[in-house]
């Protein structure tokens, strides 16, 4: 049945008919605009509330603004887009909710934590694949302070931050997947589990997450049959300096050396010496933001012909925290091509 | 082309290898069974702790006990089932990623609050027709002390309720989704938007839904050029008796007449009379649990041949609300069809 050529194993898709990244539009905070990406991304705003009087309301907007400018650089009006699959790390995702709501474009309302944009492109990239859809919008955004506010103490505590803890990135990214074709295409997925390590630091991030990320690795391997020189680039979501560590070691553990190949989000968009952000970047925007402003061009540009990016999630919540429990992960694994 | 042939509208899907629901597993509270479908719900658990001791785990262990009733209700291991599509209305969906971390099954997290179970079996039917998957779960719970202390007040405060308010059921619904012939088949499905018309009251979230709900069902109508006899029943989650008032009054002002196949499952879950629940019923629970235990077999047995299922969802925040926002709605609507 043709329908099975599309499995490629356990945890992976690669698809028959792969949808294109059609176009991208990215708005990111003043802080991530001083760091060594700033020059690329497209849109700095330097108004952390964005002219709005919550934090909350504030990522509302920034995710309203990013979907604005997508419709207009692709010079499509809302009744054009299908599907919206977006999400963001608030409770009960109210940044989402309040911030595409008058865009009245049907939604599937998305959880992964900052492994959320993996999540929403594999199911956009299914829907187009599919047929269910001509064109659709992945997007996911985080707010530096609504996060600090939502996971660990409001800003105006002034609390310190450890090493370990890494720098929610203020920013959403978002894709206009779809049929036509341009430079870039989704050629598979892998789908991810949450892993837990036991770990219950709710400030070392980055220790929660590379278990699920080297556990998506391995099987995207397995799945495919092949190791990390298939990919020119294997790119996690916010693993900071810590994260980093681990994966790598966890990885070298089963066989493979990522030292060469491998790059995190998190450690890309600040420049912890002059920035102060510790253990590096994170948030759902943190992958988004820098998918948009740089690995898509290294992929347009042909200086990457394959990457393997993996948004990585911490699924932490005050409740389960303070009651005790660990923090596990989930990443969720999108395999990008140049045309 | 083939692929739009599945594409009958705007906000609707008509599968061309309409998926299945092969099996379905359902555990409730007490209360629950003490109501109307009581007899009917395949496993009332006596104890709301469910053997923990927090109402977060206790909702966990209610997912995981739901799985494992599944899997050995179809015969299957967790290895054979390819994607589980989940959420619950905890904050950052702890309910679900510690409840489902066991199985280690490729999971997307979802969240649509109340309308999680038209969400998940969206995404699940894609898959499964698409080719995507043989089998998938699509399951959504609720708790009700778990609700009250995320959403109002912790029941310790024995805080009044309005006679607005409904009453987050207890229970978790799950279905095997795959394309193995059964007696209930997915023929379609339609994706909701949000629809907000600016309520404010968290204790009347059937006021906050019943707009959504309308615009599902007229979207429904229109995109298949059907009106309400299309249908042997339009049910929708948890409107409850002010929502469903509602809901009936905006689409009569549409032209149609729902009152004499129009049920809402937080209507049927309880007796108000004896079991003081006011409104009726609602959660991720009350549709999944109603399906599960009283709709399927409705269809099953024949006696309705056509469905239009619509779990509502209040996008409801605790943090959005005490900032004075509004609580939007959400619907997602299933087409049942019994074979």
């Amino acid at each position: 049945m043709e329908e099975n050529r599309q499995i490629a194993g356990k945890q992976s898709l690669l698809f028959s008919n792969p949808p294109y990244i059609q176009c991208t539009a990215c708005i990111a905070g003043k802080k991530e605009g001083e760091g060594p990406l700033g020059h690329m991304i497209e849109e700095i705003n330097e108004d952390p509330m964005f002219g709005m009087n919550t934090w909350e309301e504030a990522e509302s907007k920034l995710q309203a603004l990013t979907v604005n400018k997508l419709l207009k650089k692709a010079n499509l009006i809302p009744g054009e887009i299908r599907y919206i699959f977006a999400g963001d790390l608030l409770g009960q995702l109210i940044g989402t909710t309040f911030g595409l709501m008058d865009f009245q474009i049907p939604l599937f309302g998305l959880y992964g934590a900052c492994s959320t944009m993996g999540e929403s492109m594999a199911l956009a990239a299914m829907s187009v694949n599919a047929g269910y859809a001509d064109r659709v919008i992945a997007l996911a955004s985080s707010h530096y302070a609504g996060a600090e506010k939502q996971f660990r103490y409001p800003l105006e505590y002034g609390n310190q931050r450890p090493l370990s803890a890494t720098w929610t990135v203020t920013g959403c990214g978002s894709l206009l997947i779809g049929r036509e074709k341009s430079m870039v295409r989704i050629a598979g997925i892998t789908t991810g589990k949450v892993v837990d390590y036991g770990v219950k630091d709710s400030m070392n991030m980055g220790a929660c997450m590379a278990p699920a990320a080297a556990d998506l690795i391995y099987a995207n391997f397995m799945d495919f049959n092949v190791n990390e020189t298939y990919y020119d680039m294997i790119i996690t979501g916010d693993l900071g300096e810590v994260g980093r560590t681990i994966l790598l070691e966890l990885l070298k553990d089963k066989g493979y050396d990522l030292s060469k190949n491998h790059m995190d989000c998190g450690l890309e968009i600040y420049d912890n010496h002059t920035q102060d952000t510790h253990s590096g970047g994170s948030g759902c925007g943190c992958s988004a933001v820098v998918l948009c402003s740089y690995i898509l061009k290294q992929l347009e540009k042909n200086r990457w012909k394959r990457v393997l990016f993996i948004p990585t999630g911490a699924m932490l919540s005050t409740v389960s925290f303070n009651e005790g429990k660990s923090v596990p992960g989930i990443a969720h694994g999108i395999i990008l091509e140049s045309v």
